[in-house]
């Protein structure tokens, strides 16, 4: 009996980011809203966040090479879901289920471990290192072609209340924003 | 006797991102043979890089907000040239007249110190704190409204020869880059 090629789905389970509340998914990175925007999505399994991502052509450092800003756009996006979901698991809710709280970046580090190839698909797994009350600490590996590329250790925090004032429509342009 | 408005220009002082060579000014942070990129431009006085950026509206992190990893992005380009611009006055050249030698980003620290406004122009400033052989540390300030919203750490190394061997036209679709 031949399995199927495809991965095993979790039934029912979302990426982490369509289940941000709509009024914070607009995010250049990670926003379903944000029709410009990169639509990072990571999924979450086992304790462990998983993104995949095909850069485009435009998102050039040097010929051949991806712009390590991509990646540490990326790395950003992908762990501030993956606290998100550390946070929620330890609260007792389902990550991929249940609404996704919305984490905002206190520090970013990337270490470009080697020069990521412009072409194959990257891949992004993180886990939390640290769950607190408020603040969630990230570590993320980028791979592509099956080898270890940049290396992120992100601090994540809750958004803050006082971030949550704004409408989207004062400061954005409403043509960028679907 | 009134004053021009505009600042004193260092008369034939070019951005230093406009010296690369044209094998290696694709970047979609700074490249200006990038179509599509975000085009940073970092002016070099008095041993300080100075850059000026307007983000696109699509360039939300929360409503209201500056994304974070744009914030990494500028902090990124704008730190290789203030990088290589350190290294090239230590050598007795002069930047922004001779070329800018490529350097590329071997670890990236920004701590995200209050969330940044969207609307306004971003200042971000640059020196060097170490100027080594092939490798060079950077601190940048980014400002909003005249306040110090993320810093930046970056430590920057020569482009290592191995990176110089692909040809644009293999990895980049050609459509993209002018």
């Amino acid at each position: 009996m031949r399995a199927s090629a495809a991965a095993p789905k979790s039934l029912g389970m979302k990426p982490l980011q369509d289940l941000y509340p709509d009024d914070f998914a607009h995010c250049y990175g990670c926003g379903r809203l944000n029709a410009d925007g990169l639509h990072v999505k990571s999924e979450w399994h086992n304790g462990e966040a998983v993104a995949r991502f095909h850069p485009a052509p435009q998102h050039i450092a040097l010929p051949g090479f991806v712009y390590g800003g991509l990646i540490a756009s990326l790395i950003d996006c992908h762990a501030m879901a993956t606290a998100a979901a550390a946070s929620m698991e330890k609260a007792g809710a389902t990550p991929g289920v249940d609404p996704t709280p919305r984490f905002v970046t206190a520090s970013l580090q990337v270490d470009y471990l080697r020069p990521t190839p412009l072409g194959p698909e990257l891949e992004l797994r993180a886990r939390a290192t640290e769950v607190g009350e408020r603040k969630v600490i990230v570590g993320v590996m980028l791979r592509a072609n099956d080898s270890d590329c940049a290396r992120g250790r992100v601090v994540a925090v809750r958004m803050p209340a006082g971030m949550a004032q704004r409408d989207v429509s004062r400061s954005t342009d409403a043509r960028s924003i679907e």
